[in-house]
């Protein structure tokens, strides 16, 4: 299946499993600006694309596994962005919720994305049937603690963190969620995709510390991402740890060995396709030359 | 069943779905902070009085069950003292979460509050087998949007607030939740129990109002309170629409129809004895001769 078609089935999900769930009014509005129009979709496209190599043969289960996924790592986004955390005033080059609307409604529309990702499986409960358990298990472990998402934003917060576990929270369990849960949500094998995922979040990772460090903010590979943030707030960071060159060399391998682990069989050609694609949107136009 | 019985299933509850997931060390010490010792655990205790009621026969979902919606509770707890919204320094006689650690840690907490329901169902999934579905409906309907807890505190913000919906959001979804989520893990009906379970969250809700109009914050069924919070921040509050008298009459006449419904059986009485423990504990002291 072709990327742009991928891309309108994550729309579609999202639209879905958030119909008549956007109320009250303003909350409402807040979590449509969380949402819409949203980044390139890069974990739900993952995971549908897991999915379609195992066969989707539920589809409206896996597109439920994908909103969920996308849901929270919005959630992750606006409590992210507020003043007690990175107190970013823009993102996808629009204000941010806080800013568009107010702090408390910012708050509650990052809840509300937590709880409307277990909402979205819920949508899908009885069609899941015994793969529910399985899809239930990914996304309770990417979001929470000790290794999820909420786990990876205090290890910012915490007086000594291992650059390994922080990323692997922050970033990976989110697309190991979406690996494990595309493949569950179509009756997959679940450990070859959990470490498939494993890899490209932490390639991802990788790709966002570099951002970071050399990315220029008008660069549109940049997402309208602010620069230097790592740096502002103490965060670990790759390429303070290993280098600039050190961190494009570890982004290459990671990625390529991510594309390895992709098993052979109908839909992982062109999963493999997705993933070139989505990589070759990670660096900055300055770096591509040394990445190539 | 005893309710000191109840209660210590209730902890118990917590602390086996809790294990584990108290990391990075900053924020387990802040969710510990958010959930010992705690408040009356109305809720929960609730849950596992309507899941004895209908025979209790896989105890290890119903605790499950019981623990989600006392994470949801202290979820929403930590959220509502933070603040952009209440600004609570004191919460159970102690500092709340933001007060003893900082707001990062508290928005954190509450976040991973939220996650630890869905955790302690995903917990016991297999046990639950096809009743994990109704479990995860109930949990998400009184967690999210547009009916739930999320959505009743996004309500104080909105312009127009009926107080009917305010608080059936912001009270009684859990309570329903916690009707409905403790027949469903020991397979009863219902439509039934999810009556029972609107009105008593309304009844406590009213109760609450009544607290913080006339309540006195020294007094010890107030559990430390804070009181003219409801005029404070502007929110709809029953005295201030029915006046003192008009309150009371509507708790009495909520609390029997609880009361009333309770269908019959084994654990019926106890249940009923349970509700009237806890509703001799809702109004304030210099109130109890006017509700007799």
């Amino acid at each position: 299946m072709a990327s742009n078609k991928i891309t309108l089935r994550v729309e579609n999900a999202l639209h879905r499993h958030l119909k008549g769930r956007d109320q009250p009014p303003r909350l409402g509005q807040a979590i449509n600006h969380a949402l819409f129009p949203g980044g390139a979709r890069v974990r739900p496209s993952f995971a549908l694309g897991v999915a379609l190599a195992c066969g989707d043969d539920r589809p409206a289960v896996s597109d439920a596994l994908a909103a969920a996924v996308e849901f929270l790592h919005c959630a992750s986004l606006v409590h992210d962005d507020l003043p007690c955390f990175d107190n970013a005033e823009m993102r996808r080059g629009k204000l941010s919720v806080h800013c568009a609307f107010d702090e408390p409604i910012a708050l509650l529309a990052g809840d509300a994305l937590i709880v409307m990702a277990f909402q979205a499986l819920s949508d899908v409960a009885a069609d899941a049937g015994d793969r529910l358990p399985t899809l239930l298990s990914a996304i309770c472990q990417s979001a929470g603690t000790p290794h999820g998402l909420v786990a990876g934003q205090a290890m910012e917060g915490e007086p000594q963190t291992v650059l390994g576990a922080y990323h692997a929270a922050k970033t990976g369990a989110l697309f190991e969620a979406a690996a494990v849960g595309g493949a569950a949500a179509a009756g997959g094998d679940i450990a070859v995709w959990r470490r498939v995922g494993a890899r490209l979040g932490t390639a991802y990772q990788i790709a966002d510390d570099i951002h970071d460090c050399v990315g220029n903010a008008a660069d549109a590979t940049n997402h309208g991402k602010p620069i230097g943030q790592d740096a502002l707030h103490g965060r670990p960071n790759a390429v303070a740890m290993h280098g600039i060159a050190g961190a494009v060399s570890l982004l290459k391998s990671t990625l390529a060995e991510a594309v390895t682990l992709v098993p052979d069989g109908d839909g992982a050609e062109a999963l493999r396709g997705l993933i070139d694609r989505q990589a070759a949107r990670f660096l900055p136009k300055s770096l591509v030359s040394v990445a190539a």
